[in-house]
C-alpha cells in the first residue's frame, strides 16, 4: 500500500504542502518560505488533521530557525519564542500542535551550549525526526487496530484521518490500510463530513487511489446505514483525548457515536498518544474552535443560506468516553474505562 | 403572520410554482402548462414537500382535465387514468401524493353522469378545494402544537416543513408561526439538511423573512448543541406516516431522534392526517427513494468528491414510533403509542 502524495515536506529551506483545499479537482503543492506562511496554512485548512499539523508546525519553527539572522544564543531564542507563539495560536483544538512545538523546545533547551549552526542543524532533525515517527506511529496504530477487523466487513469512518491528516499513512485509515495490507476485503463508507467536506474531497479521494472501495454519504444518512446493518464498525481519529478518554475529533462524531452506540455498532478512536493530553483531564476542559460562518452558507461560489443568516460553526465536538468501545494506539488497543489506562501510559512528569 | 409568495397556485389554466431550487438566491415562478410540466417539477424538486406534493399533484390532474380534447367520457376517464399515473410516480415515498390524487379521482367517479364541462369544473374545483383545505389544515396543527412551544424556547427542525412544503403556513414550522402569532418568542435552528439543503435554503429563508430568529448549522452539529443544552424541542414534517406511527421524512430525522432521545429532548411529528398511509402497517413498508448521485458529489457546478466515487443518496430514512414523543395533527396531539388512535382517528373503510 504505496500512496503517491506526500502531505508535509521539508526540503531545501522551505515547507511543502498537498493543498488539501483544491482536492479532489486539482493535485496542487504550496510552497512555504516562512514559519508566517506556514501558520497562514495551518490555519486555513492547506493542511489540516492533528498530527499533520503537529508535524507541519514544527517543520514552521525549523524554517524559522533556518531563517534567523540572530547573532546569538539569547536572540535566537527570542525569535524562536514569537515563531512558536504565531505557530501555536493557529488552531487551538489539536493538541498535537503544541506536542511537536514542545519537541523542538526540549531541542533548543538542550543545545543551548552548542553554536548556532549546530543548534539549528539539530533543529531541523527533530522536526524530520517527528514526520518519521509520526509514520512509524501510524503503521504501529494500523497494526494493532487491523485486528479489530474481519475480512468482508464495511468500516465507516468520518472525515479524514488519512494519509493527508497525518505525515502519511494515517490513523483510522492506516487501520483500513493495514487490513487490506494483511489480506482482508474491507469497503469503507464515508462520511461526506459538512461543512469541510474532509471526507468526500480527502478521505474518498485517498482510499480511491489505495484502490479501497469506498461509498461517500452525507453526515445524516450514517443512521439510515445503521439501522439497516450496513455498518460493521466505525473507526474515526482524534484532535485531543482528555486523560479520562473524552475525545475531541470533527465535528459530527459524537453523533455518530450516539447513532453507534443506539445500534450496538462498535466506535473506536485511532490516534497516536501524541493526541493524548493528560493537562486535559475531561472533554469540558477542551477549547472547540469556532469557525468562519461562511464555511457553512457557502461552497465554492455558491451562497447556500440567505445572506446575513445567523450560523454555528464549532468545527470539533466532544466525544465522551463512556460511547468509546477502544481507543488504537501505537502501544495497542485502551478499552473503556479510560483514565487508569491513559495514566500508566503517559504518567505525569 | 402572512407571507409574501405563494408556493402552488392553479391560475388561468396553468400551475405557476415557486421554483424551489433557486432560492434563496432568486425568487422566481414557473409556469407549467401540461400535466407532464408539472409531474416534472415535482420530480426535479421545483416544489417539495409532502402537503405540497400533493396540492400540486391535484392542480396537475385539474390541467390534464381542462387541456382534455376527449369526446366523451370514456375517452376522458382514460386520459385523466394516463396523467394520474404519470403523475403519481413521480416520487415514491410521500402519501400525499396518491391522497390528493384519489380525491380528484373520488370526483370523477361521483361526477360520470355530469356532462364534460361540468365534471372538468368539478375536478378544478376539487384541485383548489385540497389546496384551501391544506392552508386550514396546517392552521390547525400550528394551534394544537403551538401549546407545547413556552415563551423563549429554542427549537430545532430539519428541512423545511413550511409554508414552502405545503400549500401555505406549513407544518412543522407553522407550529412555530402559531407560538410566534400567540406572542412567544421562538428561537430556530435548522439543519442545512444535505443533500438539496432545505433546511438552508427554504427554511431560513421563510422564517427569515417571517422575522422568526434563525441559525442554521450543518447537519452533524445538531448533538453538539444538544450536549450543550441549546435546543430545548424538535418539530420535524413528515412524507409518510405508518399505521403504527413510524414516520417516513427527509433523510438526518432518524439520527435526529436518537440524538434526541439520548439527550431527553422531545421530539415531536407534524403532519396533516393525510400524511398517515393505514393501507402501510410499519416503516418497514416505506418505499425509500434512491435519487441522483450528483445530488452528494456535486454542489452547484462544483465538484465535491472524486469522479466515479460510489454514492448512497436515500431521500427519506424511517423514525421507529418509540422514538416520537408526539404526531401533531389537524385533530390534536397523538402520544406514543400510536396504533390504536391513529385507528381510532382513521377506521379501515
Amino acid at each position: 500500500m504505496t500512496l503517491h502524495f506526500e502531505t508535509v515536506a521539508l526540503s531545501e529551506g522551505t515547507v511543502v504542502l498537498l493543498d488539501q483545499r483544491q482536492l479532489p479537482e486539482r493535485e496542487a503543492y504550496i510552497t512555504c518560505k516562512t514559519h508566517e506562511q506556514v501558520a497562514q496554512a495551518i490555519k486555513n485548512m492547506t493542511v489540516r488533521g492533528a498530527p499533520a499539523i503537529g508535524v507541519t508546525a514544527a517543520m514552521g519553527l525549523a524554517l524559522a530557525a533556518l531563517n534567523s539572522k540572530a547573532a546569538d544564543i539569547s536572540a535566537f531564542k527570542e525569535e524562536m519564542r514569537s515563531a512558536r507563539e504565531t505557530l501555536a495560536k493557529t488552531r487551538p483544538t489539536a493538541v498535537n500542535l503544541n506536542w511537536a512545538l514542545n519537541r523542538i523546545q526540549t531541542v533548543i533547551h538542550e543545545n543551548e551550549a552548542s553554536d548556532l549552526p549546530t543548534l539549528k542543524e539539530a533543529i531541523v532533525r527533530e522536526a524530520q525526526r517527528i514526520k518519521e515517527e509520526d509514520i512509524q506511529t501510524n503503521r504501529l496504530i494500523g497494526e494493532h487496530g487491523q485486528k479489530i477487523l474481519s475480512n468482508g466487513e464495511t468500516v465507516l469512518t468520518h472525515c479524514n484521518a488519512g494519509a493527508l491528516a497525518t505525515a502519511g499513512y494515517g490513523t483510522a485509515l492506516g487501520v483500513i490500510y493495514a487490513a487490506v495490507s494483511a489480506g482482508k476485503t474491507i469497503s469503507v463508507i464515508v462520511d461526506e463530513t459538512r461543512p469541510m467536506l474532509q471526507g468526500s474531497r480527502l478521505s474518498a479521494w485517498e482510499l480511491k487511489r489505495n484502490n479501497v472501495p469506498v461509498t461517500v454519504i452525507a453526515d445524516n444518512m450514517a443512521a439510515a446505514l445503521m439501522q439497516a446493518r450496513q455498518v460493521k464498525k466505525i473507526i474515526v481519529g482524534a484532535d485531543r483525548i482528555a486523560a479520562n478518554g473524552d475525545t475531541a475529533n470533527k465535528i459530527g462524531t459524537y453523533a455518530l457515536a450516539i447513532v453507534a452506540r443506539h445500534h450496538r455498532v462498535p466506535f473506536y478512536v485511532a490516534a497516536p498518544l501524541a493526541t493524548i493530553d493528560t493537562n486535559t483531564k475531561s472533554g469540558r476542559d477542551i477549547p472547540i474552535e469556532e469557525r468562519n460562518p461562511e464555511e457553512v452558507t457557502r461552497i465554492g461560489e455558491k451562497q447556500i443560506a440567505p445572506q446575513g443568516v445567523l450560523v454555528k460553526n464549532p468545527a470539533f465536538d466532544v466525544t465522551p468516553a463512556e460511547l468509546i468501545t477502544g481507543i488504537i494506539t501505537e502501544k495497542g488497543i485502551l478499552r473503556y474505562p479510560y483514565e487508569e489506562k491513559i495514566a500508566n501510559l503517559l504518567p505525569p512528569r
